[in-house]
């Protein structure tokens, strides 16, 4: 599986990424919210056994436990999409095992005991699915997993019983954005029983215009009929944006020219940036990457700035604690450097 | 004498340009508010009559027939500041002879029968003025001027009565302009007899922060003793304005920086670029380059560039009628030219 960020986007570079998630608990321990730290780090003790009885993971895999990392790290890995908001909130009493291409994470004690996560490159949420549900069945080898016949897997949240899955995808829609579309799409999608969500940020136009879709319903679904549902609604959303793209070209080629071009310049050149600036510019720019309009740039420069260029990333790599403005000189910088 | 936009600007780049203006009128003929065209083209005849008979000008000088010229020519005379808006108006009956640099500038059926014009780079108004009275000197050997022993020369607008003579500078001050310490220059201005007047476009913030400095009084003081105090006037002003350069550039370093980069880099690479845009970005790369903070730019491209992104300049260079989209269009096309 390739990483979502520096990895081989094997098909639309539309699709930032595409993410399978699994929720599980184990079989007669009461929920995370119910336990406290000690009873907590016994069951991150019982997922590593029972995960890294198989030899060859102890090699691939390695386990971070939250309390030792400080905020900015923590912080860091959530901009990755390594881990989710909630693990951060239990750091006191959660971990998560990862793979060293960072494509698989398995966190403990986030809201379910467990939850399995495989994010890649592009739309590919069935490469993903296969990958999670190998990890899923090497845990189960060794762990009882809370399990009802007629419900499916038991989840702290109602939400997610049934297959416990949730599958989404990350993409990139300017056009449908700028045009107001957008709105039509939120509505059309929760009625098929899907959400679509801005990713950085609230509010009704997403920052960077990246969007977050994914499915509402776990229950009465089989996971193929899921991943298949969503990958048909992306592809179609995909071919929306892209006739919103086409005419754009057709109607305004100079204004969406001046509009990249600009952006780009300002990248290049900006001595300080803000993160909501930064991302509204490698959102223009990303989009004349995918035009052809900006050529001989990779995809993969722009995942990467897309991540280092927020708060905690910035800060991680550079080891020192920083005010904002010294941020918005420290992204500017970065991202010059990225772009030479 | 240097032309101020391609020549040496051998003191402060601060002073774009120096320039003088006599006011003349030819004795017992009315003046041009009162003659029909045939009339005032003769007044034309007998001013070229007297010029020309020192054959040397025949080879310098050449008369440009306003109405001769289209529209767009006529208003791209007025961007290189050769001619007045008030030789447009009188276009039908009006006339210039220039030189080869374009610093000299002889407007025939002005408000007067005659306006001498000198124009040259930097701060040189003695340099101006001593250009300016030569010319002045040569019309007098063959044309008898309206004078009077108390009044000195007579114009046709009482404002101009005595040396008929206005000294003006185009002077770069956008440090006074950001920090609106420009209202203050301009109250003490007035107090002392001078005006300050936005170049281009009015309002308050003048467009590019160019500004002309000029006196205002033309009785009873010798053309020496003005040009003596409006040189110390401009003197105390660029000192004010490098004071409040360096106050940011000590407050606001990075803020400073990031403003000339991110014009700049917008310059280097918009596809659309209207006027004001234009000019007041062309403003903050010239305070970087006057700063120092850009570096290896030559003031003189941002001359050029003043000149040749006006509306009439740009039209002129294509020789085609273009919209106002079109115009963007091509400015920036040729700003990124211009700046490769």
């Amino acid at each position: 599986m390739e990483n979502w960020i520096i990895g081989q986007n094997q098909n639309d570079s539309l699709v930032v990424s595409s993410r399978i998630r699994l929720a599980r608990n184990v079989k007669d321990i009461a929920f995370p919210n119910r336990l406290d730290d000690e009873r907590s780090k016994s069951v991150i003790k019982d997922v590593e056994d029972a995960f890294y009885k198989f030899s060859n993971n102890r090699e691939l895999f390695k386990t971070i436990y939250m309390w030792n990392e400080d905020k900015t790290s923590q912080e860091a890995f959530l901009e990755k999409h390594l881990v989710s908001h909630k693990l951060l909130t239990n750091s006191s009493k959660a971990a998560f095992i990862i793979d060293s291409k960072e494509t698989i994470s398995i966190m403990i004690n986030e809201e379910d005991h467990l939850r399995v996560q495989c994010i890649t490159a592009g739309l590919n949420l069935t490469e993903a699915f296969e990958m999670a549900i190998k990890v899923d069945d090497l845990l189960e080898e060794n762990l009882d997993f809370a399990f009802n016949e007629k419900f499916g897997y038991i989840t702290t949240c109602p939400t997610n019983i049934g297959t416990g899955m949730r599958a989404s995808a990350m993409v990139h829609l300017p056009a449908l954005a700028m045009n107001e579309e957008i709105t039509g799409v939120f509505k059309a999608l929760t009625q098929v029983g899907m959400t679509l969500r801005g990713l950085y940020g609230e509010g009704s136009q997403a920052l960077g215009n990246f969007y977050q879709i994914s499915n509402q319903v776990t229950l009465g679904l089989q996971e193929e009929e899921i991943i298949n549902n969503l990958t048909a609604v992306i592809n179609k959303i995909i071919t929306q944006e892209k006739l919103s793209r086409e005419h754009m070209l057709r109607k305004y080629k100079y204004e969406l020219d001046d509009k990249i071009f600009r952006s780009l310049g300002l990248l290049k050149s900006a001595i300080l940036i803000n993160n909501k600036e930064c991302l509204y510019n490698l959102s223009n720019v990303r989009m004349g990457v995918e035009m052809g309009i900006i050529k001989e740039m990779d995809i993969k420069i722009l995942n990467s700035l897309l991540v280092a260029t927020q708060p905690a990333s910035l800060q991680k790599n550079l080891g020192v604690k920083l005010s904002e403005r010294e941020r918005d000189l420290k992204r500017a910088e970065i991202i010059k450097e990225i772009l030479k």
